[in-house]
């Protein structure tokens, strides 16, 4: 499964289609995201998700964990959120 | 309920603390965070307070909003995470 992965100069809603079309899909979404700028981006898109899937009648949930990731050889750490119907 | 607030400078351990505590006791809580900096710690507390109720047996889930919140008679919008068992 692919992981949506987030910047911070990622749009909100085109993020938010992303998972909401992920979800429809297959009931499981992870997002991706390094630093606080993403992070914020990721969080606000779920937000947005969450709006778009109420009109499905699919309520989300999210749990975040540390995920470590290769850059360029040097090794930073992600939060990755798992998203998933409630 | 006290909503457990989040800044760019909180610790994230001693928030994690604080919502693993809140959860043992209420079986929900609430934090809210402004801004980029904020939001982000607010995730890292949530994942090192997913730990620490896994030593309870406790997973647990959030789902974030928005919230409008008046700071010096100006209002800017919150992130709100409802935390919750799974």
């Amino acid at each position: 499964m692919d992981v949506i992965k987030v910047s911070a100069n990622s749009r909100t809603a085109a993020v938010a289609g992303a998972i909401a079309g992920v979800i429809r899909e297959q009931k499981h979404a992870e997002v991706q995201a390094i630093g606080a700028g993403a992070v914020n981006q990721a969080i606000k898109a779920l937000v947005l998700a969450k709006g778009y899937l109420e009109g499905d009648g699919i309520a989300i949930v999210c749990v975040p964990e540390f995920v470590d990731v290769n850059i360029d050889d040097k090794v930073r750490t992600a939060i990755k959120l798992i998203i998933e119907p409630k």
